[in-house]
């Protein structure tokens, strides 16, 4: 059992209470936070939502109610008269009569998706502006360049994810080309004029809120070439393209006019980049041709060359290094070329050229096809409208720890467009003293310093794997030499040494799906509670403000990263660094990623494809 | 039990004799055709060629090989102590001490890939060129062009097909662009080029004998604007481009800035041709829209319009009567308007223009996607062809009954490209007279008569139909009048009169995927036993040379048509002028469709794309 404080008072089993038992807002946020961090968020959460609103819909049900779980040692009984959700019910109805709010998504990826499958409050006309109408499962994206998985497995119409009983949820296949944030408004352009000998159809769309999420496009570093020449990884057509263009080239090498040298240039796949997408796409291309076109091409075969290049040392270096070796030993064994420490410098049609960083010396690699998966850049509307909110010298846009843009009211960005910006502790720490300091003394009490703790640490989070780091339990060990006895107090120069140091655990997140997905979920979980949160804010402390936060900041939850690497074999880096390597490590990648399909639909196709690429093999016919 | 002559004896019970048992290669040729006769080609030639393939391959089993049959109420023994297939065996092996013989086959349609299938002979050096590398079960066409089947579900690579043991086969992706049949070569050029950013590769490929499968292209009767404004249903990537525009047609009404005009000419399709592939493409859409679209595009949905421009008085016109008058009520009812006796005179990007049969009156429809389905005409490269070698008059390219191109040495064309000419009886009628009056005399006898009965009906088959639709038995009958007493003889006049009649019964056979596989499967027989029948020729007998033909000529057989109709309900016309509607139809076209695909991989994928619909409905993603 832990103790918390509320009004200065140690609250016991603050499990076992409603939320709304609290009067005071903080002990309702209070509550929240603990029962979230009990774990109760990851099941229970979503079990007592379900349950909740079950009864909700069922009220004869409600009237007897006990949930008997054993949690953390303890007994945890639910017995909430007025379930959680009748505050949402009651804001939704209150919304209704008043005119409702418009909430703009742009993008459908991850982000997008995840927000408008978490989206839950009636109180809002959504409207999702995409060049898409789907959602794809990106991780699932190089299994289909070869055929391991079919394209529409992957995909899942939007209007089907938003088809939900009691939202207002309207989506337009346009892309946004101007993001108007003085005028609050989005100036769109249609996708399909091409394809119907149409002209351009454009129309603008207004909103109260604005939701980023347009994602990145790959980043070619400018190398002279590679827009012209090469194939990129980014959405369904780039996918189906590789397979076309793979077939093209063993059929090309297979024609009798065909010189040997030729063939070898024909059969010589490049992947530029030795990242997770780019190492999964060499190890299934070489799959492929094992297990399938060597028994099709068998003329041909002895010329196929896969080679991939990275700039850095290793492939895969966001990996642990147990991973990493193991994956160049097994493209060693394989044949796969691996070429660390070599940069792409230039692309023609007929060679990559990579410059060895270590000697300076340049080689030619003829090929046939060459993939660049070398990373993201962002956007060309996504850098119009930073220009506009005056975000010009950084790279992303960059939002605060709620993901709303940085200069700019009502935006919220998310996924690959944008960046969290996280505060240092180095740049607030006047105005954390200040606030802590509720004498004005200009020293600090250990009392003073354990009411503003809990917020100190939800506000910074670098804070906690400072003390991760330094394998200490609470904040106030950080300072307790300074606090011997009850009545010392400490001044700010003692309180910044102890605290400044915490900034260098800041990282900034990677641009995966699982953080864009917890973002997406992390804004629709606000948007849902929003009037709530408005009146009974659960946020910490503003620091350099009056009152508290609306909401808790974003905090992402790593659940690990996997890297197929081919011959049903696949390396898994977990939370708690554990690695796990091999065709069970394969095995866990096929059920997480099953699991992980947006719809029943994908699920089935996907496993489905599973099944019978292992029984018929991959498809080869050129469509 | 029928009793046939050899050698002026009657023989009974044929069907009890090995084929080898013959000395006599008419005789041989006679048992042959008989056994045909009594329909053990469907069931029982398939069964025994397996029976003998596998006692040939096993020995050691042929010792003791009875198989009692009970057909046509005879029983049937089987003992061959020498398998059929022993013959082909040899001649491979001498023929493999000899240079093979090359076949080139252009084509990987039902006729090219029929006849892949069906060669077993391993005399020969095979080489295939088709733009495609795959074939495709283009009765399920329709079915891709709305998703209700995948387009990966209904092809199969052509090296897959055409990897059998013992058989040498060569796959070329490349289009024959000209036939040259003076040197015996034709001149081949790549088709991965553009794709690859390449330069055009050409080379040419030798032939001792060539298969022209090629197919057609569809008949645009040089309407202006079709070819630059509507789509065609003859490839995958025509049907995966349909079923895009339809997506594309529906989000484009769906955006904002839309006209409620606009959205009505956006939601028209318009299907011109009301033949099977047109009717289907309707019913087929109109399923998807009702089932699926409805739903997902609640806005839109109402502007809706389907339209089957046909230019004669009903769509399904080579269908029975019953099955037009059903399939035009149910499209009634269905809301699909259909314009029959309209001829479309016109396409702008904007509108089909129809202009009516009998009043003369032009109507604009205004539409969002065209289908042109209205019939098949000559590839350029088959016109070309036929100027070369002096079919300048004919519309297609014309084939003896042997499938032999006429006026070309060791050409053979099947499928859409081509067409058997038929001989007409009265061209020939003089040499029939020559050939039957043995002695000479100026006369015919009855035994004369009786003893080129038999070819006459297998060259000439108009004579059968002729017969049956006088409720005749024997050809004799024809002349029976003539014949009262055995000693009476006729002349030339009375002999033309009693037969030329029968030319009416000629018929073009239909440019279907049946008649190209039948063609296919009939060449490759020929092939498989070419050196055999060139020794004891077992075809009818020359009329106008001497000898016998090698083979017999080619007969169509018809199995029947299938028109489905949409929501679940499928029209056939069976053979025997059966006809079955309904929902029970559309099982036996599931069933029928599902048998015939060509492998396994197919079949599950198509069956478990069927399921796949029938749960979660047809996917809308625009890829």
């Amino acid at each position: 059992m832990r103790f918390v404080y509320c009004h200065n008072v140690k609250l016991t089993a603050v499990i076992s209470c409603s939320i709304n038992s609290f009067e005071c807002a903080r002990c309702r946020a209070y509550c929240k936070r603990f029962r979230n961090n009990l774990s109760f968020r990851m099941w229970g959460h979503s079990f007592f939502e379900t349950a909740s609103r079950l009864f909700h819909q069922r009220s004869s049900l409600s009237k007897i109610f006990i949930v008997v779980t054993v949690s953390g040692g303890g007994l945890a009984t639910f017995h909430e008269t007025k379930p959680v959700h009748t505050v949402y019910a009651d804001s939704a109805q209150e919304a209704e009569t008043s005119k409702k709010k418009k909430v703009v998504v742009l993008g459908t990826g991850w982000a997008g998706v995840s927000f408008l499958k978490n989206l839950r409050s009636s109180s809002y006309d959504v409207e999702v502006v995409s060049p898409k109408n789907y959602f794809m499962f990106t991780p699932l994206l190089p299994s289909v360049t070869c055929g391991t998985v079919e394209a529409r497995s992957i995909v899942e119409p939007i209007r089907k994810i938003t088809d939900k009983k009691g939202l207002d949820v309207e989506f337009r296949e346009a892309e946004c080309y101007r993001i108007d944030p003085k005028n609050k408004k989005v100036l769109c352009r249609s996708t399909q004029h091409s394809n119907l000998g149409l002209k351009e159809a454009e129309f603008s769309v207004d909103y109260d809120y604005l939701i980023v999420a347009m994602g990145a496009k790959t980043n070619t570093f400018n190398t002279p070439g590679v827009e012209q020449y090469a194939h990129f990884l980014k959405g369904i057509e780039d996918a189906v393209r590789i397979r076309q263009t793979v077939i093209d080239c063993f059929e090309r090498a297979s024609l009798p006019s065909v010189s040997e040298e030729e063939k070898k240039k024909l059969l010589s796949f490049v992947c530029v980049g030795g990242g997770p997408a780019g190492v999964e796409f060499a190890a299934e291309l070489h799959d492929f041709v094992k297990e399938d076109l060597a028994k099709l091409y068998p003329s041909v075969i002895e010329y196929v060359k896969i080679t991939v290049i990275e700039a850095s040392d290793h492939i895969l270096n966001m990996f642990d290094k147990r991973i990493t070796s193991f994956a160049e030993g097994k493209f060693f064994r394989d044949g796969i070329d691996v070429k660390t420490g070599s940069l792409v410098v230039k692309l023609t049609d007929k060679e990559v050229s990579a410059k060895d960083r270590d000697t300076g010396k340049i080689s030619n690699i003829p090929y046939g096809m060459v993939l660049w998966a070398t990373g993201i850049g962002p956007r060309p509307e996504i850098i119009d409208f930073m220009k506009q909110i005056g975000q010009t010298n950084r790279r992303v846009l960059a939002t605060d720890e709620w993901l709303r843009v940085e200069g700019c009211d009502s935006v919220y960005a998310l996924g690959d467009c944008a960046t969290v910006n996280q505060r240092r502790v180095v740049d607030d720490i006047v105005s954390i003293f200040q606030k802590a300091d509720k004498d004005n003394s200009g020293t600090l009490s250990l009392e003073e310093f354990q009411e503003v703790m809990e917020d100190l640490m939800v506000r910074y989070p670098q804070l906690s794997l400072h003390l991760k780091s330094k394998h200490m339990r609470n904040i106030d060990e950080l300072l307790e030499n300074s606090w011997k006895n009850p009545k010392d107090e400490i001044d700010i120069e003692t309180f910044k040494a102890a605290l400044s140091q915490a900034d260098s655990q800041m990282k900034n997140l990677p641009a995966t799906a699982q953080v864009a997905a917890q973002q997406g979920a992390y804004l629709a979980d606000c948007f849902n509670r929003m009037e709530e949160c408005e009146k009974y804010p659960e946020g910490p402390l503003k620091f350099r403000d009056v009152g508290r936060h609306r909401f808790q900041p974003f905090r992402y939850k790593h659940f690990g990263m996997f890297a197929p690497l081919g011959g049903e074999q696949t390396a898994a880096h977990l939370p708690g660094d554990w690695v796990s390597i091999g065709h069970s490590t394969q095995w866990l990648w096929y059920s997480v990623y099953a699991s992980k399909l947006v719809s029943w639909r994908t699920r089935v196709l996907v496993v489905s494809d599973w099944g019978r690429r292992s029984i018929f093999g991959r498809d080869s016919s050129r469509i």
